[in-house]
Order: structure tokens, then C-alpha cells, then sequence
């Protein structure tokens, strides 16, 4: 990204995974203050195979890329305690979506839950509305974004802002 | 496929999805006898980041569906008693995989461990060594392919085969 009024701006993409609905929000940071761009989900149909429903995922992400060029990608890396085949379904997303970065040349970053919410919210037991009321509030948005993994998507993309700009202090 | 000898060739391509080793087995069927095509196994170094391992992946088979074609893909479906963490690398893979076949406008067909030994050996409880042992003598290979991971996917195009055609009774 070229620079505006001489501080360096970086574009993040950050993503949510999942197979019914995956979030996304690319943001771009300046200094110390955020700039939302671009923020939704990808959905697919419960009753399509899953190879189409990942490929309806991958097609739809890399137009993403393509549009808006984000130069880094955040992934929220999760360790639920739900059961193995549910792992493995989210896993799918997930592999689609780190692949989709890998093939447009974009490094990825990966943060568990309590890493999003220390640098969201500044503690790590956070409840996920205050950590959507920060985002709110970081974006300027108009309100909070829905569904959840919206908002879950913005929080991993200003969670690597943060982590790599060393913007925790001003958090 | 065109007919040979007045009998439709189905070609088939198995796979057993792993990060570390991705078993791959191509194989044609023309009526009751099997001919294996090409097999081996894709590998990617444990060093990598993730994202750059699954690119390995994806375009490695890529490029042996650009070269052999298959008109379907078998992927064994795995439900392992392993942690979630595990479930979770595995479908990465795995959703790479049926990507890949989603992207190249194959059919995906999933089986478990018990419908592969099923079709293989005719029994769901059969040892792997049983199944390695007659997936040697169906394609009348010189030996038993190794990793394990090539076997497998021999294995789960061979169950492909028989379950879409009604060999059954012939095995």
C-alpha cells in the first residue's frame, strides 16, 4: 500500500471460516486508527455436496483478494470442544480459505480466541458483546455488525493489526 | 473414456487426504478387471507454514488430474478417535481435496474405513493388512504399495469401483 499523509497503510483481511457461513471484514489500518472497507459473509447451501460448497467459498474469496488486495490475511483459530466431525467440517473451510492466501501470495496470520479478545478488548475473558462492542466502536461503524461472524472476522483482522503493528499500547 | 474392447472404461481416482502425506491411487475399470494407472503419495515438510503445505497439495493434484483425467474421485472419510486438533489439520486437507475435484468438475464420492474393507475384502471388520494384501492381488501389482497412505487410496478408488457399478458380487 502506498502511503497516506506519509504513515504506511496496511490492508488486512480478516477471516471467520466456516462451511454454512464464513465471515470476512478487510480493514485497513493507518497509524493508529482503522479504516473498515469491506465486510460480510460468504454462505453456501446446506443441501449442495460439500466440494461445491468450499468451491463456492474459494471462487468468492479470491474475488475478494482480487477486488480489494489486502496484503495480509488473519485467520481466528479455533479449538472448540465440539465433536471431532465437526472439526473436521470446519477444517474444510479452513483449508479452503488458508489456500485461497497461499495461491494470491498473502501471508496468514493465526489467533486463538483469547489472543482476539486481549487485543480487542484487553483481556482475554472477554464476552464476546464486549469484544463486538469495541469493534463497533474501533470501525466507527454504524452499529454492530451481523451475523456474529462478521463482527468475529473485524475482531481477528484488528487483533493482527494490533499484533503486528504494535498498537496494543494505544488499544 | 472411450469403450475398449466394447467395455466403458471408468477411471477413478483415490484419495486418502493427510497434511503430511496425501495417498493417491489412479485406477481404470473395465468391467470386472482393474488396471492400476499411477500411484504414490504427495508430501509436504512439516517446516512449512500451513497455508504453503496445502498449496503443495492442491497443486500437485492439480496437476495429476490435468494428466490423467479421472471422471471421479473416492476420498475416504475418516472418523478417528483423535483429538480435535487433529480432526481439524485433516480437514484441511481434505477440503483442499475435494476442492481441487470441485474445481476441476469431478464427482466426489466419500466412504468410511468399514464400507472400503467392506468392498475390498467383503468383510467391514477385515485387518488393514487383509486389505493392502487384496488391493495387491485386484491390480496385480508387484507388491503391496507403501506408505500405508497409497494403499488406502487404492483401496477407496477399488470401493468406488465397486460400489458404482455392481462388481460386488464379482469381488
Amino acid at each position: 500500500m502506498l502511503p497516506f499523509n506519509g504513515v504506511k497503510i496496511m490492508r488486512i483481511l480478516g477471516i471467520d471460516p466456516g462451511i454454512a457461513i464464513t465471515g470476512y471484514g478487510v480493514i485497513d489500518v493507518a497509524g493508529n486508527s482503522f479504516l473498515p472497507v469491506k465486510y460480510g459473509c460468504i454462505r453456501s447451501d446446506a443441501d449442495m455436496p460439500p466440494e461445491r460448497r468450499l468451491n463456492i467459498l474459494f471462487s468468492e474469496l479470491k474475488d475478494l483478494i482480487i477486488k480489494y488486495r489486502p496484503g495480509h490475511m488473519a485467520v481466528e483459530e479455533l479449538f472448540f470442544n465440539r465433536n471431532v466431525r465437526t472439526a473436521m467440517v470446519v477444517g474444510q473451510a479452513r483449508g479452503v480459505v488458508l489456500l485461497a492466501a497461499a495461491r494470491a501470495g498473502i501471508s496468514v496470520c493465526q489467533y486463538t480466541p483469547l489472543q482476539v479478545k486481549q487485543a480487542v478488548v484487553g483481556r482475554g475473558r472477554a464476552e464476546k458483546k464486549q469484544v463486538q462492542y469495541m469493534i463497533k466502536v474501533l470501525l466507527n461503524l454504524p452499529e454492530i455488525p451481523s451475523p456474529d461472524d462478521v463482527a468475529d472476522a473485524l475482531a481477528v483482522a484488528v487483533c493482527h493489526a494490533n499484533s503486528s503493528s504494535g498498537l496494543g499500547a494505544l488499544l
